[in-house]
This record gives structure tokens, C-alpha cells and sequence, in this order.
């Protein structure tokens, strides 16, 4: 555990004036915690409270927020290396102008800090490390009892996933209507509703910490494991059983300065403003906005942040969102198609909901394992990016994509097999030549992967774009993968470069090579 | 010709003063034009000049404009019937305060009124009757010799399109070369260039209003065949012979004032920022932005606006662009998507370049007949439109789509037809399940148009989308359309609509339907 709780023994500070080597360490992009005894009053939730960090070069301000049981919290997210003074500011007396210092040293090991965007459409961690992401859906495994979130992270453990989309507030939908342990808000007591149901009623200025802290807990949990969390701040799966899709503009805000004032300084969350944000009936589409803005104002570190779409699209363009988070499934299930609407936005593009692998019958809910593997590779070759769901009632009746538990699909090893061979390419891909050839992805000079989806032919001839193509006499080597079974066989020729013909470049002898009749094959050809 | 022109005769308005019957009558979305004898001096061009015209409601600012030999004019296109009064304004005393009026009456006949926006992502005519957009491309038809212009006029007389892509410039590219018979500026002289070539010496501050005066009579005649001209500003195709494409901003700023100044009160004028603006290296991605409000504010009727990419799309979803103008071909050469690019703006979408039919060894210039007519069709079911090109060697070596000319392809017909198809609709066409069903398009309840592109079946089974779709036991009759023989032939069955079975719609019996084994056919499916 990287997180540091200073209980604040002030007379520490005066005892200890000046001794860096005594001060807490922090890593950078790890997490500095201050926390202050205040007053455990009704309103402690409504006590503004702030600190500024600094440095000699930077000064950045950043919220607190009300942990529960008279307890201050001050969270802080360094990104350079030294030592690091705060001061906070409150009207509270107990809470303003205390201060501190700590040091922040070299990141170890996995740390490589939060993803942000590189080369306009592609991911990279902040020390530079590049990030493909291969996200999966777990809408609500954190609202699940422990053993099974347990299993959940044990299935993360070994499959080939490094980002999880994931819902704040509980989930109630076909597939996922359990209660869950810990709720937002505080519960004031029940009422039979309308329709004779009864209902929660809640106190909306009294959130429940315990439910944050398992929250934080869980997104702790994901970073050990190397995966990023694609935090969902507001989702329509309510249906009015508990009302969190509807609490009202003032409380909607309020939730997110709350939310944002906990999870900023968590290095591996991402902002997602909604799940399907245009079939949450209860927000107009002008408020998006300033809801974004409000997340964004409030991270100190800009997140990355997005907004994802039921059958509408937001508008995607706008400055607040680093990158386009899609819902359509025909986006990848045929060539031609990932990159139209990528190159429209200037942003990287992850197709974040493509249907799901699994045996439901609503159309969204049943794609084969097949069609699931084929929409990562359309989707990449197109340099774009595509997220996984599962939807197979598993052991336990509990649905992947819902509740998490263990994964039974035949899809994630092969997206464990596209991933490792993207890690292995040079850099991200994109479509040689976009407007014609939407088989044939490269990444830089020397570097091309062609991928046949369902098409299969005996044979194919040596054949690249001409479009930033490589020199005549340069020579390639080609694998042929088979992206379902997993394999990459070398073939002994090597293939010289002809001068252009037309659009393309061949083989100066037009060499082809014999194929499998089989469908899912992919072709690496690397300049020797 | 209902272009009215006004000699000053001021004393006829004081012999005359209130005899409404006396008042030049103008049609509404008809041109009404004010001439001045003013001075006649090297700075004439740069004398401001405009007018106020007024009714009981509105006030309407427009911008006048210098066109040679002491005249200067200012034109209005009047929008609401009734008499209207107009005062000059200029520092220019023989300018200012012109005083007069006109009776702006009922448009008669094919007199429609400008295009515009209706119903998200499609069109209408000021009066309210639809206009679905058929386009041509005719970048330097203005430029040719009066005989050839001559010819093309004919050829659109019979031809299907009613809107002609069409640059101010004249173009300097392969199969267009030749020196037209005006130009914007005038010539100072000649000279050497450094590659020894002989360049022609432009005196930036003098337009020579022949040239426009040449270019609005063209549009005129395309007015009087019912078709709109998308008039293009800028264009990348000078190679350094002219420099029309690299006049610097300022001059820049001053053609588009006075390019609108002089066609704002055109009905069917649209403004079209560029074709292929990004290849246009003299001007950064940023002028686009200021380009385009000068064009916006310039014009008080704001006519349509748009502007074309060449392989990098431009912001298009920024305030000032009515609809989107893609160049692409690969969005309409499959089903699935022509839709995706239309879905992000909320906006209508024209894919305004698809390549051409023809022979051109260049790869967007070999489109076969069936191609650019499947594009067409692809376009149009998915509730986008599609403009046409022709780049055959025709006779006298013109090629349509560079000089005009004659039309040889086997495309303009069935685009025609198409067109006719399309007119016959109870309204536009939309996807009717655009996310999983790209074949099936609907005008509302008991329209559907289901088109096949190359797939070839014997039969086909009746079924339609569920979704939006009709209620059990509505009753349906099907035409078996032959996009490529332009036939259409009513099947003698109804087929009676059972409940939906998961996603889809069949009839009762589960009916089928023969087909004839061919490519591009299509159905119309309407309800008895």
C-alpha cells in the first residue's frame, strides 16, 4: 500500500524542523493523504475545505471532502519529484491553515503514473511507457458480496485485460437487481411507493463513506493489478428502485465535487461521465456540460474523461473530453468502418461497448467468441481501440459484465494473444492507406500487419500501399498468425521490394505465399 | 430575367412619390438591384457602400460592391412580400443616401426560394417543398469557351442533378489547363519566373468585374434549370500558375467580401469554404475559422455553407456550417457506413466526392457506371446524399468534371431514376435500425425501401425491422426495383404483418418472395 495517512501530530513538525530525510515519502503519482479532526456535525458534508500543495515551481489546489466520523481528508496526486509543502484553507477553524511537508521520489516498478494521450490518437502512460488499452465491462462487480468480488480480482489477475469500465452507484437491470452492501447516501427508512413497492428513502446531504472506501479500495485493488478504472459517474440503470439517476441537478453536483475530491489523486481512474448518457431520461442534454466541466475543474491532474452513448452521440468534440468513448457494434464488425468515425474527432477512439460475448438473447448480449475476437482486431487495425464485455450466465448465475465472478468465454484469450502482439510492434497502428485499404494496419516504416477477418483464400500475393511505402530493394520477412488459434509461423522466403505499381508495391519476382483456408488469419511483415 | 435594375432617376421618386402601383415589382427570393453613378477612380474598389432596406418589421443591412466603369451596385434578395425601402450609406457622397422602394410580390412558378436545413439531416426550399440534393461536379465549367458553356448548360438541362459543385477560380490540373476567357483581377503585365516559365503580374487591388459579372450570369442559368450552384472559394488547383490560391489573408478577406457582396442575394448560391481545403498549403488550419464567419456575416440571407476536405476532415460540427460536405469514397462503396459519419453531427451529410465514374488512370477517377450508382444508392438509403462526377474523355477531350460538356456515363440515368424514387417517398429516408440493420430505410410508417447493393439471393423472405415498424395485421405490397434497368414491378401479393419475432417483422405466412438473381436491386414496401 502506497497510501500515507498523516494522523496530524503537528508537534512533529516543530520538533522536526528541517530534516528531509525525516519527512514522509511518496512516489510520484502515488497518493498523499492529510487527514484533520473537525467537527462531526449534520453538515460536515457542507464544510468547504481546500489545501494548496507546492512546490518552488508549482503551487496546485485541490479539495477535501468529509470522511466520516469527524474525520478531514486531503488527498494529493505529486507529479515531480522533491519536496512538496501544503497549507489548508477553511472556514472551519479545526480544519484551515495547517501545514506540512513531504517528499516525492522516483516511481518504482509497475508505477508508471496515469494515461494520457499520445500522437493524437493513441495512450501513454505519463513516463512514457506506451498504454493499448484492452478494456473489459464490470458495470457493478464493486456492489457485490465480498467473496465474489474476491474472485473477480482473481479472474483480472490472469486474463488480458488493463482497463475495467465500472458504475459509482449500484446497478439495478436485468441480471444485476441484488442490494448491495454499501450504498452512497444514508439511508433515512422506507416507504411503499406508487405502485405499492417499497422504497428506500435517502438523506442526499449524507453520503455514506464506507461506501467510498470500499469504492477506493476496489479502484486500489485494480491499480495493483496494472488495470486502469474507467469510472462511471452516472449510469440510467435505476429504473427508480433507488433514485441515483435522479437526484436533481444540485445533488447531481454535489455528488461529483464529492466524487472528484476523493478519486483525483488516484493515478489509474479515468472519467466517464455516463454510461449511455442520452437513456437517462431524468438529465437533459445541456446539463452534460456542465457537469463535464465541473469533473474536469475539479481534477487538479486532468484525468482523461469521456462520455459514452446509448443511440445518440454527444458531442464529442468539445475541449473537456480527452478522447471518444463509443457504443456501436457495426463500427467493427465489418472492414471500413472504425476509422470513419475515428478520423472525424482528432481524439483517440475506443469503441467501449461493441455487444457483448455471450448467450443472451437480447441481440447486444450474443455474439460469439468469434465475433468478439474479430471486433478487437477491426478495431485496432483501424487504430482504434475496443472494449470486451461477457454476458454468459457463469458459474454462479452471475454474468461477467454485471457482477463480475469468473470468465468463461473463449474471446479473452485471443484479445490476451492481439494484445501481446500490438506490444510487440514498434508503436500503435494505424490503416496504411485509410481510404482504400482497410485490411493493411502499420506502425511506422518497416512495420505492417494485415489482417483477412472472415475472408479466406489459398494464396496472396506479396502486396503493401504505396502510400509512405517502403524503397525498392528493401526487404520484409512475413509470419503468418492465425489470430484464433493463436499462432505465428515465420516463412523462410523474404520478400524484395519492386518499384510501385500504380497504388501498391510488390515483390520484385510478384512472390506469393500459400495460405490455410481458414478464416481470422493476419499476416506480420517486418522489413529484415 | 427578373433582375431589376435601377437607374437613379431620383426625380421619378419625387414626380411619383406614393403610387405603389408605379413600384418595381420583385418576386420574393428574386434579386432586387440598385445602381449608382459613383466615382470612377483607381480606389474604386475599396470605396464602402451599403444599404439599409426595411418594411414595417425588419431592418436588413447588405453590403454593395464596385462593378466597374463608375457603377456600383447593391442587391437584395427580399424574403417576405410586401413593400420594401432601402436608404445607401456611404462616405462617398454620390453613394449615400439613395432613398427608394419596391413591392416585393408572390413567387410564381419554379421560384422555390433559397435551400435550407429541415427535419436535422436533410433539406427544404424557403417555401416549404422538400429538395433532396443530386449534385454534379463542374469545377471549371464558368472557365471554358461560350460554346462549350453553352453545351452544358444543354447537357444539364436533361441531365438528373439540381446542384453543381463549381469553383470561383478557375483550376489548373490535369485535363484542365487551358486560360479562360476571364479572370477575377486584373493583369498588370507579365513575367519570368524562376523556372523561366512566363507568369502573369496581378494587381491584387482591382477585380475586373467582367469575370464575376461572367460567373453570375452562369448561375443564373443554372437558376432558370432549377439547379443550386455550391459555389466554391478557395481551391487548391493553381500549382503556382495563377496564385489565385495565395493571395495572402488580406486579399483573401477582400475577395470574400467582395465575392458576396455581389452573390449573397443569388437564391441558389451556397457557399462551399473550399474543395479540398487541407491541400490548400498556403493557408493554415486556422484562417478556415476566420474565412468562414467573414462568409457567414457577410451574408444576410445565410445561404447554405460547408466545406470540403481533401483526406483530413475539418471541424465540422463549428456553428457557422449548415451541413457537412465529405469527400470520401469509402463511406458509400459498402452498407454500414455512410450512416457513421452522419450519426456525429446532427446535420445533413453530403458526401460531396466519391470518386468519379470514368477512366482516368487515378484511382478516384475509374468508378464504373454500377459503382457510382451503388454509391448513390448506399448514400441515400442511409439518409445521406451522394454528388456525382465524370471523368470520361468525352468529346472534344473536355471531361465533364474539370470543363463540362457532355455526359457519356451510364450513372446520370440512374441517378435520375434514384432521384425519381426518391421524390416519389412520403419524405427522406433514414436507416430504419441503422445500429445492426443497414440495408432496410424508411420515410416514416409504411414506406421501407430495402436495398441489396451486389448481394444476389432467389428469394427473400418479408421481414422488417421491429423497430419504429408497423403494428400486427397492417398490410403491405412490395415493388421489385431494378436499380441498374430502372425498372419497378409490383408483386401481386400482400403480406399481412404478424406480432415481431425478437428484432424483426414478418408477414403471418411467413411469405417469401422470388427474385430475380441479379445485382442493385431494391424494395419498396408500402403499406395498402
Amino acid at each position: 500500500m502506497k497510501v500515507f495517512t498523516l494522523v496530524m501530530l503537528l508537534w512533529a513538525a516543530v520538533l522536526f524542523p528541517s530534516f528531509s530525510s525525516e519527512l514522509p515519502k511518496v512516489e510520484t503519482w502515488d497518493r498523499f493523504e492529510v487527514s484533520l479532526a473537525g467537527p462531526k456535525t449534520e453538515n460536515a458534508f457542507d464544510h468547504i475545505l481546500s489545501a494548496e500543495f507546492y512546490n518552488d515551481n508549482e503551487r496546485i489546489k485541490v479539495d477535501g471532502f468529509y470522511d466520516g466520523n469527524g474525520v478531514y481528508k486531503i488527498r494529493f496526486m505529486p507529479q515531480k519529484v522533491g519536496s512538496w509543502k501544503y497549507r489548508t484553507s477553511s472556514k472551519v477553524k479545526s480544519l484551515n491553515g495547517k501545514t506540512g511537508e513531504f517528499l516525492c521520489v522516483v516511481a518504482t516498478g509497475e508505477n508508471h503514473g496515469p494515461v494520457q494521450v499520445a500522437d493524437t490518437y493513441h495512450f501513454k502512460y505519463a513516463d512514457g511507457e506506451r498504454y493499448y488499452p484492452f478494456g473489459t465491462t464490470l458495470y457493478a462487480w464493486t456492489h457485490q458480496p465480498a467473496a465474489l468480488e474476491d474472485i473477480t480480482l482473481k479472474t483480472l489477475e490472469k486474463a488480458p485485460f488493463n482497463k475495467v469500465r465500472m458504475c459509482v452507484f449500484p446497478k439495478y437491470y436485468s441480471n444485476v437487481e441484488n442490494e448491495p452492501e454499501f450504498y452512497p447516501y444514508v439511508k433515512k427508512g422506507e416507504e411503499k411507493g406508487k405502485t405499492g413497492k417499497t422504497r428506500f428513502v435517502w438523506d442526499f446531504s449524507q453520503f455514506d463513506p464506507a461506501f467510498f472506501q470500499h469504492l477506493e479500495k476496489r479502484i486500489d485493488d485494480l491499480k495493483d493489478l496494472g488495470i486502469e478504472a474507467d469510472i462511471i459517474i452516472f449510469h440510467p440503470y435505476d429504473k427508480g428502485h433507488w433514485g441515483f439517476d435522479s437526484l436533481g441537478k444540485e445533488n447531481d453536483l454535489r455528488y461529483i465535487k464529492y466524487l472528484t475530491a476523493r478519486l483525483s489523486s488516484f493515478r489509474n481512474v479515468w472519467w466517464s461521465m455516463a454510461n449511455e448518457f442520452d437513456y437517462i431520461k431524468t438529465k437533459p442534454r445541456d446539463v452534460w456540460d456542465i457537469y463535464t466541466k465541473t469533473v474536469v475543474n475539479s481534477d487538479p491532474y486532468k484525468h482523461l474523461c469521456s462520455i459514452h452513448n446509448g443511440s445518440v452521440y454527444y458531442d464529442n468534440w468539445k475541449p473537456e473530453f480527452t478522447h471518444v468513448s463509443i457504443q456501436n457494434g457495426s463500427t467493427v464488425e465489418d472492414f471500413g468502418r472504425a476509422t470513419l468515425l475515428r478520423d472525424v474527432f482528432f481524439r483517440p477512439m475506443i469503441y467501449d461497448e461493441v455487444c457483448y460475448e455471450g448467450d443472451l438473447p437480447q441481440r447486444w448480449g450474443h455474439l460469439s467468441g468469434e465475433e468478439m475476437t474479430e471486433a478487437f482486431w477491426q478495431g485496432v487495425i483501424a487504430g482504434t481501440y475496443v472494449t470486451h464485455g461477457e454476458t454468459y450466465k457463469n458459474d454462479g448465475d452471475t454474468i461477467f459484465w454485471a457482477k463480475g465472478g469468473r470468465l468463461i468465454g473463449s474471446s479473452p484469450q485471443r484479445i490476451g494473444f492481439l494484445r501481446k502482439v500490438l506490444e510487440e510492434a514498434p508503436g500503435p497502428l494505424e490503416l496504411a492507406d485509410p481510404w482504400k485499404d482497410h485490411k493493411t494496419a502499420t506502425a511506422g516504416k518497416g512495420y505492417y500487419l494485415v489482417y483477412f477477418g472472415k475472408e479466406m483464400q489459398s494464396e496472396w500475393e506479396f502486396n503493401l500501399p504505396k502510400k509512405g511505402g517502403p524503397a525498392a530493394n528493401k526487404k520484409f520477412r512475413v509470419e503468418i498468425i492465425d489470430t484464433w488459434d493463436m499462432t505465428v509461423k515465420r516463412l523462410p522466403d523474404i520478400f524484395e521490394i519492386a518499384e510501385p505499381v500504380e497504388y501498391r508495391i510488390f515483390d520484385k519476382n510478384r512472390k506469393k505465399i500459400k495460405l490455410p483456408v481458414k478464416p481470422y488469419l493476419a499476416l506480420r511483415i517486418i522489413e529484415e
